[in-house]
């Protein structure tokens, strides 16, 4: 064994120190880009995680990431469903800026448009920055343009470069199994793809996890050496329930929570993996919800947990969403942040920490970063004082520092018409969900909550107390208007429906099962 | 230094390993009795602190516990009303066989009656098995008999050693400094004590707490090599509305959270103060409140989170409360309960965990003890089947397995109510809440809920497949009835209001301020 010298000795206690003190700091070295691994949730509720309060819900990956990371409480989605939500979760602006809005909620597999692929996602910044792209999971921000085989709108031109197993549109009622809901899956709105194939059409739902589990784990491997970017938008928790039968009618909460845990083993099939690759202290892992969950569902539905609402209405539970970041040695443990975000905050967030500058993006952006919450601590950074809650071309509701007001309203049913429309907890297949924002009725005079003091929206405030603030909204509310762009389209109006654009793996039947390719080989864009 | 022959040795290293084999196993050496320190909450709800999902609640010392101990999801209380409540916590037993019920919810300073002297509290178990018992806090189990000065039904003569600063009857609405309820206090029902002194009438609201923790401190110190018992019924969070003044104004949440970090910090002085003393590990810290919040406060009202209902209804938000387990290096951390508990289990728990023996108690135990859950983290511990919640003799509900069964109703009020008697979240004066048990109506089939699957009870499920279930309950129903005690009274009747009972400390004023006795030498009955 060599002998050091005392200044030998001295450098290398210095740089254990300086390592050491830069980990106290909370501080990554700067040059190594950290991997952000990015899960979304499908009408998943403020109350549906143990963590966020729920009773009864199991325990699991993502209540982990809270207590070993931070959980936000004041973190908002931008729209109470799922197509505009995602576009700007991915954009990191407003659906009213993307064109996301119109006659229908959320684009459907016969609608010719998309998210605009001038768009730039945070798969394309991310990939501007040195980093590789990957997603699995449900996509929803549009397919064909103008034939069923085109896939203009497919996640492979927006940014990423591996898709694997994936639902270009989403799960729902007619894809249901179980036939709850349909006597039987709607072919014409329930395939899988992986990568540009149809692999099931209908969707086998027992195998879909572990099919989007597997595709996870394989990207993670070949990128172990490079930044990447994953995205997992989860099938879970929209209907119809499903779940492997390793997790069939174990929860102590029912089928919903089946269905959590399932979600709960996907985010640790991932955490385990990013661990057994040593990139778990490099890797910044967030969760958040795309909107509230959808009470009229009943017990199909998730929990809002003390707010009122859900999805396609603007109370709090509609809108408000879990959110948690995870990032062993740079997030120390047991933080709870109340600063209100949006996940439009997302996109600049990720740049920011990937070492980009998102002032230089190339499109105005809602979002801000709130990278130095995650990186530094840094309980000063800037978050939004104001956020707008449109419904098509409506102003629903505007979250104002500690203050909620609404313009509009959807309102959300009563107990008692929950009662009439739940059987034994199912929901009764007549009721239609209000979705149609232009049926909203303005309100005479707006109602105003102090939402940090009544998170349950229960007790107006007086509106004359309140005259400045609501001048303060307009005003910024007219500087928003005219800062949108006056040739903007609304993308889901009908006048896009085409015929002949919804996928069919062998015409005119629309019936496959085919296995997908060996994961050893990786099918890039 | 002396050789030690290997024998020596490897006794020494056997008994290192045996202590720490006891420690891992989550054994204390049974030679020590543990330390006990209970606090109850007021009016205190299920959503009510951060760690049960307050989104704007600050983190504390409640908070801290639960995450380093044991957080119980499935804890119910017996009444909906604080009397009732607290004699079952202290008893172990139902209010039905104490006599803590009748036309009036509680006991009134002008009543003649309160826990009736013969039942066994807890600090008269603990007592008989060695422990010295103290307590300081909110009593309200009865004050005088005869005369407004012979303290009949004082906590001294229920087994208590030590009583401190403490409120023989509530806090309530006629206690108000702030005029937000009265134009001034009534003293007839706003007095504070020290031991059988009455300090102040009516009561200096800003110094309560720290009065309360000054006694709580010298009793610990006294007692620190005996094995304690500590019963802190916490002042907080029933209205009116009090704090120190460096409490005032600081909470995200508004008053209400100011309050709430009251309590955490009497909480956190409790546990520094066991730390100093290295009492720590030797007792087991254990927090519960009395029943749901008082939704018709307004913003006065705590939260109940993603239950409906609260205080005076029989809603999950009315019964179901939050509890927390502290006792480091037995308790292992971030443990989660979800067994259906009771607060009437505290007793045996207790006299368990003190070397007692439940099953030997004097009278009859409606509680189970769940000693062995925390003492030996036993999962298997047997919990309770069914819980029955009755309002005067009326059964209301029921809770078996994971159903809800509603038999009667108080309608909690409706959203629309909440609104028009809440004026900027400050309830209207005029607005009487419902509490009389008499005039709730019997629902003509049960309305059943699965509360594991749907805590807000908002689906009810169908009756006729539930036949078998209903019976079964009604045949234990018929069992409980039996087994009551006949010749029981009603104590909080009419007919046992009398004259001259309300305390006075230089009647006819009624108006002191006196100070208390120096710390150093605390009074025992």
């Amino acid at each position: 064994m060599k002998i050091m010298n005392p200044r030998q000795h001295f450098c290398i206690l210095f740089c254990l120190f300086w390592i050491q003190g830069l980990k106290n700091a909370g501080c990554q070295p700067s040059s190594k880009k950290p991997n952000i691994v990015l899960f979304i949730g499908d009408d998943f509720g403020y109350g549906d995680l143990s963590v966020y309060g729920h009773p009864t819900q199991e325990w699991g990956a993502l209540d982990q990431m809270a207590v070993e990371g931070m959980k936000f409480t004041q973190f908002y989605t931008t729209s109470v469903f799922c197509t505009p939500s995602r576009t700007a979760i991915l954009t990191g602006r407003m659906p009213l800026r993307t064109g996301a809005y119109g006659d229908k909620p959320v684009f459907l597999p016969n609608h010719s448009t998309g998210l605009p692929l001038q768009e730039i996602t945070i798969a394309e910044s991310l990939k501007e920055l040195g980093y590789k792209t990957g997603m699995v999971g449900k996509w929803h921000l549009g397919m064909n343009k103008d034939i069923h085989t085109d896939q203009y709108y497919f996640p492979q031109n927006q940014g990423f470069d591996f898709v694997g197993t994936f639902l270009p549109f989403t799960l729902e009622d007619t894809c249901d199994e179980d036939q709850i809901y349909r006597f039987q899956p709607k072919r014409s709105k329930c395939f899988v793809y992986y990568n540009r194939t149809i692999l099931q059409q209908p969707i086998q739902l027992d195998s879909l996890s572990t099919a989007m589990v597997q595709d996870m784990k394989a990207f993670f491997y070949e990128n172990e050496d490079n930044p990447f970017f994953f995205y997992f938008p989860l099938p879970q928790t929209h209907i119809p329930f499903f779940n492997q039968p390793d997790f069939r009618n174990k929860s102590r909460r029912g089928p919903y929570g089946d269905q959590v845990n399932e979600m709960n083993w996907i985010v640790s099939e991932a955490l385990d993996t990013l661990k057994e690759l040593q990139l778990l202290d490099n890797t910044l892992s967030f969760f958040v919800s795309d909107h509230g969950a959808q009470r009229e569902l009943c017990s199909h539905g998730g929990n809002n947990g003390l707010f009122s609402g859900g999805k396609a209405n603007f109370y709090e539970g509609g809108i408000r969403v879990p959110a948690i970041a995870y990032w062993p040695g740079t997030i120390p443990a047991n933080q709870i942040n109340t600063a209100v975000m949006s996940t439009m905050d997302l996109l600049p967030t990720f740049m920011e920490l990937a070492g980009g500058d998102p002032s230089n993006h190339g499109t105005f952006l809602d979002g801000i970063s709130f990278a130095k919450i995650l990186r530094d601590n840094d309980e000063s950074a800037k978050h939004h004082d104001t956020l707008f809650f449109m419904c098509n071309e409506h102003l629903m509701a505007v979250r104002h520092q500690q203050y909620k007001i609404h313009y509009r309203t959807i309102n959300p049913p009563s107990k008692r018409q929950y009662t009439n429309f739940c059987k034994e907890g199912i929901p009764a297949l007549e009721y239609v969900m209000e979705k149609e924002c232009d049926r909203t009725h303005k309100l005479n005079t707006p109602a105003i909550f102090n939402v940090e003091e009544d998170p349950g929206e229960d007790f107006p405030l007086m509106v004359h107390k309140y005259i400045d603030m609501l001048q303060k909204i307009d005003l910024e509310y007219q500087q928003l208007s005219e800062s949108l762009p006056k040739d903007r389209k609304k993308l889901f109006d009908i006048e896009y429906i085409g015929i002949n654009l919804s996928p069919c793996c062998n015409p005119p039947y629309c019936v496959c099962n085919y296995k997908r390719r060996s994961l050893r080989f990786l099918d890039y864009a």
